[in-house]
């Protein structure tokens, strides 16, 4: 393992990592350790005390850690953009761990002052659907990498992470719109198909760079998928179910169940998100819906990340989450009750929550 | 007005009122004060206190009261059932003003200490769809007249009432079963068209007996009506939207109203209701959506029954409100697609609630 504060070792890649929750701070500690980057970290809330106490980790894949740091601790993305001389600096990676709120909170507002067109890759690791074609609108030409983790990992105030569940993820370039906007799965330009194959290939060795670093840094796998989308497709069987209808009842996981909730309410929407996915030619497997609705135990205590925004009136990740897979569905002609009442009902949960957040 | 604890002028129905809530309570006062009814309230909870200090009510029908008590008040139906010397009582009416709770306490069980078969009317001043075919289907040569009340009237503890809108109800007699148990809205019997229009005209008569006593008693208005079943199919409209959905969003009439949840939910709702009724042989007025959706002002606080049930995890009037309606649909084939996911939400509330019941 690199020393945090030592110089990285060549080749270094620059990354930029934005977001301090249990995802971004396992991310940046991967990152850092697989001594291929030099990790500046991007803390809004968190930079003050961070930057004093570094972060202290109790972590499944890493061990325990006592005031760990990245190589930079920044408070703004301004202030990333520029060494300590005051230099531009031109970053490989930008990665954006945050919470998907596209209404408050764009990425491409984040991400533009550390980014360099045509070349900084951007790595979203985050919740939801459609996500990567705000940042493919703004940055044409660069690379965008879209991450499904499976992580269990989150932040006690102030400064302590908990990783329980082991960095499990799939990773991929996004070659076009995704199916929330077109739907064509791959880029069509007017520069001819060699052109285009050219700036596949390119796109996939941006891709597969990030994901053998992030192997090197230790976490337990990263996998390089070729559909990165149809992973979305899948982990959003449990999103958008088990998370959001969780959330709307107040109950945790193994409440849903016992309830008799699930057959009632999430198997229907997992079959509306199976047909979602199949008509956007992203098919998923025949069996999966009843493994992911059986695979956990009926007294099982978790409690979804929208039920504890929900309970904190924090804002959830409602649009990315559900709001642009009902796109998809509505261009595509795919029948979603269930999923139509569910949204409309944690709109009025969300717009609560925007009252209070105005008083 | 006749002084409670006078004996009842002549003539005089004996009366038993089952329920201790606002409206229980006010329709026990109105009885009382017509001079036609000797009135037995049973009451459970609030038994002992009331029997020592009456009720205290502040009303806009009835002014300010101190201590009232109906004729005879008593702790259960069996202790209603005898006079003091332990004499059978033959009731001719029995209300009841409970909550509809058909599978924790059905109304047939409540009353039947209290009935004689043939003789004793059974008026259900109570929420719901479907309710009066238990009651029906167990004395069937009863009658059972059945009433939809706008009162505004609820109870502070211990013994406070406070009456708040005035007393608007329509009652009339139920012929045979409901929409939801069967298509026909008249008993059909095998004694023929004369005895069938007998018993129905005595039915009338009974309720007839019924609403002159309620409008004696200074009622602001009860009204009999033919097809007492479309003014609760019109009643629905807002029970079966408002009540369910402030209840599950934890909102309050105004904040669905601001939040746009009207349009999203409760517009789809009543028009799912509306389609419900008119297939069920019960059509309401082209207009009533609208009007019911938007006679409310957008700032009011007035929060549902439901969902103060459901804050104070108390049981909720869901089967009769949603339940039944729904098997009606399902009966006549009528799509209920927003109807349906509410229903299955507020079963995973109920089971919470009932959950914590068995603690």
């Amino acid at each position: 393992m690199a020393s945090p504060a030592a110089p990285p070792t060549s080749p270094a890649y620059r990354v930029c990592l934005i977001g301090s929750g249990g995802v971004g701070t396992i991310a940046s500690l991967v990152l850092t350790k697989s001594g291929q980057a030099h990790v500046t970290a991007v803390l809004r809330s968190k930079f003050q005390y961070v930057s004093e106490h570094g972060w202290d980790i109790e972590s499944v894949d890493h061990g325990s850690l006592k005031g760990w740091r990245p190589h930079r601790v920044v408070g703004s993305a301004s202030e990333a953009a520029k060494d300590e001389q005051g230099e531009k600096i031109e970053y490989d990676y930008v990665v954006v761990c945050t919470k998907q709120l596209p209404e408050c909170n764009p990425v491409t507002a984040m991400i533009e002052p550390v980014m360099t067109a045509g070349r900084t890759t951007v790595v979203l690791i985050q919740n939801g659907m459609g996500i990567e074609d705000e940042v493919l609108a703004a940055w044409p030409t660069n690379t965008v990498v879209s991450s499904v983790s499976h992580i269990g990992s989150g932040v006690e105030e102030p400064n302590r992470v908990v990783q329980v569940g082991k960095d499990v993820s799939k990773m991929g370039p996004h070659h076009g719109p995704s199916s929330v906007y077109g739907s064509s799965s791959t880029t069509t330009s007017e520069s001819g198909p060699d052109a285009d194959s050219a700036a596949k290939t390119a796109r996939i060795e941006k891709a597969a760079a990030f994901v053998k670093m992030y192997n090197a840094g230790g976490a337990h796998v990263c996998e390089l998928v070729d559909d990165i989308e149809a992973a979305r497709w899948e982990k959003l069987l449990w999103n958008g179910t088990f998370n959001t209808v969780c959330a709307l009842t107040r109950t945790d996981v193994g409440e849903i169940q016992r309830s008799k909730g699930r057959e009632s309410l999430l198997l229907p929407m997992m079959s509306e998100i199976w047909n979602i996915a199949k008509a956007a030619d992203h098919p998923l497997e025949d069996t999966i819906v009843q493994w992911m609705a059986y695979r956990l135990s009926d007294d099982i205590k978790y409690r979804p990340s929208m039920l504890l925004d929900l309970e904190n009136s924090r804002p959830m990740e409602l649009e990315v989450i559900l709001g642009n897979p009902l796109k998809v569905a509505k261009r595509l002609g795919v029948s979603t009750p269930v999923m139509d009442v569910v949204y409309n009902l944690l709109k009025v949960e969300a717009w609560k929550i925007d009252q209070l957040g105005r008083k």
